[in-house]
């Protein structure tokens, strides 16, 4: 893999995901102010269809994590190599912003704004936790039992965890970070963001370690993660 | 298969279910309070999503049968060692109650509650059969058809049974006995689900029989229930 | 294929259909009494996920045909042996009143039922042309261009004719005259049912003719179609 | 393929798409008037669901572009004969107007209408360039990394990005025109459509060229975009 593709993969993805998150809650407010319900369907089902896209196109180029929580247990665990670490998290962050960017400049609303969501009960925290501790547990188990269903794993799953976490389910340091400058649906104040990202940091980990006990000590996850999308 | 990690995923998996279940239960009944149609909705695509990765991660761990029905179908058909059955429910068990725990926890409840919501109707009682009949009939038909389509077809047929029955489909007697214990849009009273459990049993035994004659004496679903999830 | 357990699959799959249609419309129009798009999306979706889970399972034992659309269509290619065409008819008419019964029965209600629901404008005679032709497109495309996604594409297309069709797509002779039994959500008048039945003719015929051109005159979905879901 | 063949396949296509965006678009709003964000999580359903079954299908037949982008940019690559460009064009623009006929027919509305919805705001242009850089980015990426996954990525690529773009989507200058002859929830005034064009034209070179370099000066997705709906 080419490493400027894959930096501009992790960019190019993390940004069209954000966007997607961000947009779509617009979109959602703006269509159904009274039916908070309907709002989180279409944010969720919106959010789900674009993982799916996203994860199946840029496996190949750069594995799309799109994702530091992702990137990190990867480069744990000797898969990526030490040296993209820095660029994989830059390009991830980078491309969060300007992700957020883009949904407000479609919506002409300010570019970047700051966040008034309150998310800081320890029910959320939990919350945020258990969506990424699921998070890796799908990656872990779906590219152990069949690498080519990976991107549809992930997508389905963050879809539900939407739903059955208090937290609507970040599960994403960078993705976390570019929505604290956004004031629309899916926001979160800065202040908040910093115990999110701790609790995704503590639940991934939990993951990787459970999960590499249940798949027999991750040999079968080391090869299948990374040559997940590009299987038939 | 490693028991140990057999049981783990089992208790696991049947944990992540639950907490599914109840959970976007919860976050459903808060955001559409108004339109009960739009919560179960969300409770019913949560509900499969979740199914779907369960199923394809933890099949080749411990066959992912999350369900004491099945548990007992497959080790009356002598496709589960009989002295594992004992540890599978268990598992099932414990791992239902954690994942209603959880549940609670993530949302800021009472960790344990009383269920008042009263499901006793001769209609429901029919409903939760038919559940449990169609749940076999799909996990027997896509098995020997495709076992590769079990997850997908598992968790489709989920998500029309929690509209198509009276009952919502309960159809697990573990989940069922977890589901007594919230107070919430998922609950069922204590008192009401011994007869739950009894149609369930009803229905899945009236769908092993019938599938393995349709299926040429269930000698295909033999080999495939089991390696369903470990096909490409 | 054993004649007796392809009309059992007949009659069991249509009887599910109906029973989904019909239950999943109680239980949308229940809850959601006031937002009849709500309740459409709820009706769709159950239906097409039982569509994918029955196509899948039974193909290999019946085709899966319920409907006698697909049943003459298929007969009238040579594929389904002309003796057996009477059979699966029955079975299929059996099996639809047997469902709507069924669905009655889960939800406390009168078994048989006279529909008042009318559906006489020339626009929904229209759209139920539309919705045959639609189906037969689907099914004799996706046989050409890959057997294995027929229950997937089948479940897609319906999920979609529901609401692009002013009649909501019926599609299907048997479930047609079952529907006139249900004085609920998706009921229709018996005396408007023939020309429903007329129009699908119509739709089903048009659509075999235009694509046995279309696909090189049929040679290929000849093959494809009957062993569609045996495939992996 | 048969030219004579592909052309139909071109214009049936296109003419159930746009059908099937129309049409839903008319049910929608008929049985959520008070609620647009159930409206438009239908009408993408619908036009998802339609898209994954049309491209499935027709690709073996004619690449199922359905799209003049599609068309030249193919066209621009040496995949599609020039000699062909002109009647693809054809075959799309009169396929879509036929679609819109169609579905007022079905509702019972003017066959032809003026459309009067504005659809003129700098942030809606910017989500139509943004829309239609994704969808070429889907099919280049898709292709590159996974053919047969093709049809399911554009129809949930299109189903997010009705939500998380401000001009829901257009992203098919043959689909726009056709558009702006309803005056339904899915219209455009004529008088917009040309910049919608503009912009998708603009949105869709972009992503032609980024993907080119980003899979490797597109020699995989040459021989994959053609081939896409033809594998098991």
């Amino acid at each position: 893999m080419s490493t400027r593709r894959a930096y501009t993969a992790e960019l190019l993805g993390t940004g069209l995901l954000v966007a997607t998150v961000v947009g779509s809650g617009i979109m959602a407010q703006r269509l159904s102010p009274q039916n908070p319900g309907v709002a989180l369907l279409a944010n969720a089902a919106a959010t789900a269809g674009m993982l799916y896209v996203l994860i199946l196109g840029l496996g190949p180029v750069s594995g799309a994590h799109l994702n530091p929580v992702v990137t990190l247990i990867e480069a744990g665990f000797g898969r990526l190599p030490r040296a993209r670490v820095a660029g994989y998290l830059a390009a991830q962050i980078v491309g969060a912003l300007a992700g957020v960017m883009l949904a407000h400049a479609m919506f002409g609303l300010e570019v970047l704004q700051h966040a008034t969501h309150v998310r800081s009960s320890s029910g959320e925290l939990i919350g945020e936790a258990v969506a990424t501790f699921g998070l890796w547990f799908v990656i872990a188990t779906a590219s152990h039992a069949r690498p080519a269903a990976v991107p549809g794993a992930v997508a389905l799953y963050i879809g539900a965890a939407y739903w059955f976490t208090s937290s609507t389910s970040f599960a994403n340091p960078a993705v976390t970070l570019a929505r604290s400058f956004t004031d629309t649906f899916s926001g979160i104040r800065l202040v908040d963001a910093p115990m999110f990202v701790a609790m995704q940091a503590l639940g991934g980990g939990a993951a990787a370690a459970l999960t590499w006990w249940l798949t027999i000590s991750g040999v079968h996850p080391a090869a299948a993660t990374t040559s997940a999308a590009k299987e038939p």
